[in-house]
């Protein structure tokens, strides 16, 4: 029992120095050294492999690293879309680390934010220190009732995919019980594509580079109703990566680590039918008043934000459950202008789901990616001023698993 | 970077202390306190869902535990078999925990192997504490032809899928290359079936219950020259779960925690053509001799042994790889009478894949419940004597990802 009692010791000492920034229980804390992301593109012609790896290589060069102890793959689709499994060591043995620990993490749409969190466990547990996270999802070149078959994975597919329902169509319900319950129109919840479209103009990675008004999302054709094409977000090949490191060794490899402030990951009921109120994503709040909790921080110290607009409407309850806007009031954020990037809350920066692109699994890793760019002031025209915080949030089917991160400047 | 220096700190006055067992950075360890599994069957008629809740609330009620922090889910073909993925929030508001973190950890066949390895960085980042790891596996009532193709998602599908070959296949190709250049014969290698089916007599919740002879194996249907039926593990349903805890406080949940003194996985490059010497896995050495480090213990200090004998030769191999007999020997150890439960390594004391079964994403939990069982004395009449160590080897692919655990008995 000598482990044990030490442990306590441990505990009460570390706890006595002050190092209790929501991980009394651990002596470490994870940074972010590097980065690397591929292009989102429809029709890529890349496989899975080759997008892993352009992110991965490009992280890994901007970190600087020349070992890896560990590899995440953050990915939703490949066993069902490609009829293939085992990611892990197909990413290690094309990156020539075999060797490395690797695996697989899925989380529906949240594959990306949930392989970041298990990134984030390696580095803390101690057992891994140099860890690769990367998010990857080839989407483009299969027909578009694969793609539908492959997104309802996501949901109950026994029960609801049964009833022939959508992954839009699940969406648009929201979408009407939104605007009905609250009385919004559907030109407010518009703005947030215009506002995302217009961000991704200065993302060079960015799938759609198209500047759009309300009116072209009211007038586009109908894909679910009331979800109309530009409420929604595209089908795409992407993959991001990111290095982690023990926050008090990341200097040694880069003049701007970014602190791993607080990881998160909550889930709901996984279908919709099973939820007392749809307007809600309860797994937000809870995952986002975790990660508040952990970082010592609350809504008004973000100043850097990426939500899982998937769905326009998505984008606004974001707002809203992540605590930035009262309930029926995140769509007066945009059009205040408060979430532009030289606004107060500067939200998806580099065009969001929506015009930046969704490849399911890879869309958390990108979030997580750019606010490293943002926090470490490397992230170009799409700088905003002086983040200090930001927050990323990451959704699982319809919102049945949301991955929360924090990340902070380091000064 | 008060944190960073206070994390300095920290770490010199745990490694004074002497907790440096293996995990010098972290102060924490795991321990397993409850185990859970479902009957292995072909044609159970139970769903993914149903089968993982079988072992989860058996886990769950072992533990006595009112409170989960976490769910990690091993699986593999859910997406290809089932058509559904985001089985960490099914689970989760199947077992009525919507709310609780919860994700999908695949490593083909090793996925129960790496889903612990997760549950076991959740518990050493500090961040969870109450940890449910369950891996789950869906095959029967599928055509032979369909679940031939998701195994072989395991490989390479597009470079080495392509060729035709199957995975059974590739394991005759596995087993052909041993005995020619061991010149060990069939029969010795038929002993390791032989050995896990009289010891899965004992196991009620066996898939196999016959008693089969060496010369049963070797008259046994051809599947693929020269791996016959009883060569092969079978296609079945089944689930298992582990409830991890912190080792210090692990005694408040049951008299008989079990240590975790290592979790460690290991790749090797994905495919066989890839490899220098395909009798050999080498990530069975990479990852048993990291498990060996950081548990201060080498193989003659294991007690129980289970191994991943998906094919007959993949259990001698495991023997060989894992350090206890030299290449070409690890039969021996078989007609020895070594690896009988009364033996000097007792292997496979529940059966192991060839007769407990093999639902891929839950072997590797399987694998740690039986250990835990043995360790704290509880497994009935597959018990072996006072076993004070245990390891186990879950193989993913034709060896791509190997997970090792070694388990301890607490005294």
């Amino acid at each position: 029992m000598a482990a044990n009692s030490s442990a306590t010791h441990g505990r009460q000492i570390i706890k006595h120095l002050g190092q209790s920034k929501g991980r009394a229980l651990t002596l470490r804390e994870a940074a972010i050294i590097g980065v690397g992301r591929a292009p989102v593109k429809s029709g890529s012609g890349k496989s899975v492999t080759e997008l892993f790896m352009e992110a991965a290589i490009e992280a890994i060069n901007d970190a600087g690293v020349s070992r890896l102890d560990g590899i995440y793959v953050g990915n939703m689709m490949s066993g069902f879309l490609q009829h293939q499994e085992h990611l892990g060591s197909m990413m290690a043995t094309a990156l020539g680390r075999e060797g490395v620990p690797a695996y697989k993490v899925e989380g529906a749409c949240a594959s990306g934010g949930v392989a970041v969190n298990a990134g984030v466990k390696a580095v803390l547990s101690g057992l891994e220190e140099i860890v690769l996270v990367g998010g990857v999802e080839k989407m483009s070149g299969y027909s578009t009732p694969e793609v539908t078959k492959g997104l309802m994975m996501a949901e109950d597919r026994p029960r609801v995919g049964a009833t022939g329902v959508s992954f839009v169509g699940l969406n648009a319900m929201i979408a009407r019980a939104y605007m009905h319950k609250y009385q919004v129109p559907h030109e407010a919840i518009a703005g947030f594509p215009v506002l995302c479209h217009k961000n991704a103009l200065d993302n060079p990675k960015a799938q759609f580079h198209k500047n759009i008004t309300v009116d072209d999302v009211l007038k586009s054709p109908l894909v679910a109703d009331p979800l109309r094409l530009f409420d929604c977000s595209g089908i795409g090949d992407g993959a991001a990566a990111v290095i982690l490191a023990p926050l008090d060794t990341a200097r040694k490899f880069t003049d701007t680590p970014v602190r791993v402030a607080a990881s998160t990951v909550a889930t709901d009921a996984l279908s919709l039918y099973q939820r007392p109120d749809v307007t809600v994503f309860e797994a937000s709040r809870t995952a986002s008043q975790r990660a508040y909790t952990a970082a010592h921080l609350k809504p008004a110290d973000i100043s850097v934000l990426e939500v899982h607009d998937a769905f326009s409407v998505l984008g606004i309850m974001a707002l809203e459950d992540l605590g930035f806007a009262r309930k029926g009031e995140g769509s007066m954020l945009v059009k205040d202008g408060a979430c532009e990037r030289d606004g107060r809350l500067p939200t998806n920066t580099f065009g969001g789901l929506k015009a930046r692109g969704h490849p399911v699994g890879a869309s958390g890793v990108y979030q997580v990616a750019e606010l490293a760019l943002q926090l470490s002031n490397k992230a170009d025209k799409c700088q905003v001023p002086n983040p200090s915080a930001g927050l990323s949030q990451s959704v699982g089917g319809i919102g049945g698993t949301i991955a929360v991160h924090i990340l902070e400047r380091m000064e």
